[in-house]
């Protein structure tokens, strides 16, 4: 069903990172669900993490654990999210680090643990420390793709890419992973992400590199406007490359490649989004403030009768204009907003622009990849967010599956 | 498909009030479209609107003729909402209203238009013209349940009841219908609805009183979050019966039966929601205020997830949880957040009540109505919503049909 993605063929090695994937039987009888990822000494990593007041056990631990310093391991399990679970739940979390510093000998806070599944059931910690030990022999640095599959739950394909960058001192690789594809509205956080560089970054400039990326990638999809109990992205530099930021333009260069790697893998999880059928762009121009912009944005992609008339390939342009009419802009004046399907304008000065025909929204509505570009006609600031379609599917899914 | 409700077996006539249903051919073939109703003279009525930015053409047109005097007739058209039509809209809204004017000898002023079906189709001003003269001719006071059938869109049943009132003075009857089954989540106002009483009211009064019901009724349900252009709720007084508002017994027992039927046709409206199986009510207790409630009420009865999960019959907590989680209730203390479906606690302390079993929730998610109650244990502020779930009708429906 996924939209214009197809799984990646091969992922790049990233030095200094190595990842093992093996079966565990948390939930999903034979496939590999546990995902064990070693970073080398001196790695440096950066995380953002969901804001769901009912965040995870895994997410607070992480969060601890990631401020009293480096992390050498992380552990990621699917099909079980370990959220909801009150004090068990960080019970467990904090004995499967320790499961993974009896198995490698490092201290459990230097693991940061990652659950992704049903919301409520109980970890099977001891299924997850019976695995570990064939995890750690199993460290590889091309273990990548085979991770990307390990963390799927609802996803139908797993989601990563590579980059190769020239900084003025030598090369560097980045790669990054990422999973997810319903309960999708990151906020001021994201999905599962995984992303590592072999560059020698300082710790404050990875905060601030991820941070920038995130906000217009992670932060600007949206599926079904669930924010997830569970989202957490992480950003590691092992520094294996020897190859430091040295210049403004290594900085440039290295935001630039992160952003577009995030950008490329929020796309991925949007259409690879349950049930969808289209990948839809919004802008929203004109705004008075980003805010404004966002929050136009943001309704329209999550109305329902949009997301219905977007599966259908029905230029029902009269509901996305209901949808902009309430999303709370003060005082907005309904005659200078422009509403355009791709390059046909369909609302103007209040209502279906002359030139507008059926015939031309049909032909944009037909494609599988949709921009829709809402200019409020009252200011400068923008917004763009990417979300998909509402189908059969995603009722089916999700009328089946127990997130 | 409607949740527990059936079409209504009769409908009381109110003196001083005729009401007569047509087909004009708006949209659909072969079935009642237009509905005429005539107040006598000396009749009041109050009236709320959408808040959308984007309202409709009639809507505008009918809050200027109501802020000019005391209406005469209501022209309500089904089949075609005269929405996103700019200036063409408010010329044929005019149109319709000198064409009622034409028909009966009343000032164009005292017709209010109200319109709902497809945006964005100009509307056939000369079908409804060629319609009146039937309509005029067809005035009855036992109109009620055609028009009631006539106002339908994706409504399966027509929603109408009646009341008998003892006031110190004498009885009086009230009778009200209204339609709606998507794009419904009434904001400040609500969906089209009209009720008529032939008690004595003062037009301060009636507006306090009908203020007071929509914000407990037409205000408190949603079906997808998405507010219609044309939403509109009337309250008419014709004072037929010579009985008066005379005491504050009077008032009170007044405002409670407006308040009931009221809330019975909001109800009614989210039993006959688009492919609902379910009819939720959505208890949120112990906020800090009254818009912290509603907050998490709105976001809980538009989680996509929840309302998959009550499709499924699913007793799917941890995404109700996460969708508390998710409200932007500032501060949330996680461990003193209560969840209970029916009369079984199933969140406590952070996760899942220790005396919960699936089979307990399982049995309260099998019927077909609901009770959902949230208790965030802050403080004293509460909301009740009422919703519907999400199913594979609803796609269909809104993928099929052109709002």
């Amino acid at each position: 069903m996924a939209v214009g993605l197809e799984a990646p063929g091969r992922l790049s090695p990233v030095g200094g990172v190595r990842l093992a994937s093996v079966a565990a039987g948390i939930r999903y009888p034979d496939r590999d669900d546990l995902v064990l990822i070693e970073l080398a000494s001196g790695s440096v990593a950066s995380a953002v993490f969901t804001r769901n007041a009912f965040c995870a056990a895994p997410v607070m631990l992480a969060r601890q654990h990631l401020s009293r310093g480096a992390p050498r391991y992380l552990l990621i399990n699917s099909g079980n999210a370990n959220a909801g679970n009150g004090e068990t739940g960080m019970d467990d979390a904090r004995a499967s680090c320790a499961a993974v510093s009896g198995a490698t000998g490092c201290e459990p806070e230097r693991v940061l643990p990652f659950s992704t599944g049903v919301i409520g059931e109980p970890l099977p910690v001891e299924r997850i420390a019976a695995a570990l030990p064939r995890a750690v022999a199993g460290l590889d640095q091309d273990g990548w793709l085979d991770a990307a599959r390990a963390i799927m739950t609802t996803d139908t394909l797993p989601k990563g890419g590579s980059r190769e960058l020239e900084l003025s001192g030598g090369s560097v690789r980045i790669t990054g992973i990422a999973k997810g594809a319903g309960m999708i509205r990151p906020d001021m956080a994201t999905m599962l992400a995984f992303v590592a560089t072999d560059a020698v970054v300082e710790p404050a400039l990875l905060d601030r590199t991820l941070r920038d990326a995130v906000e217009r990638s992670f932060n600007a999809i949206t599926v079904d406007g669930d924010t997830s109990t569970n989202d957490a992205m992480v950003l590691i530099a092992s520094g294996a490359s020897g190859v430091a930021i040295e210049t403004p333009e290594d900085q440039q260069r290295f935001d630039t490649a992160i952003g577009e790697i995030c950008e490329w893998l929020a796309q991925a999880i949007v259409r690879d989004a349950e049930g969808a059928t289209k990948f839809v762009t919004i802008d929203v121009l004109g705004a008075e403030t980003g805010s404004e912009a966002r929050s136009v944005a943001y309704t329209v992609a999550h109305s329902p009768l949009v997301k219905t008339a977007l599966f259908a390939s029905d230029p029902n342009w009269g509901r996305i204009l209901a949808a902009v009419g309430r999303a709370g802009v003060e005082g907005l004046d309904v005659s200078r907003v422009e509403i355009a399907l791709g390059d046909v304008v369909i609302v103007r000065g209040g209502g279906r622009a002359r030139d507008y025909t059926e015939a031309a929204g049909q032909r944009v509505m037909a494609q599988d990849e949709i921009t829709l570009r809402i200019d409020l006609g009252r200011g400068h600031a923008e917004a763009r967010v990417w979300t998909s379609d509402l189908s059969f599917d995603y009722v089916r899914i999700n009328a089946e599956y127990r997130t």
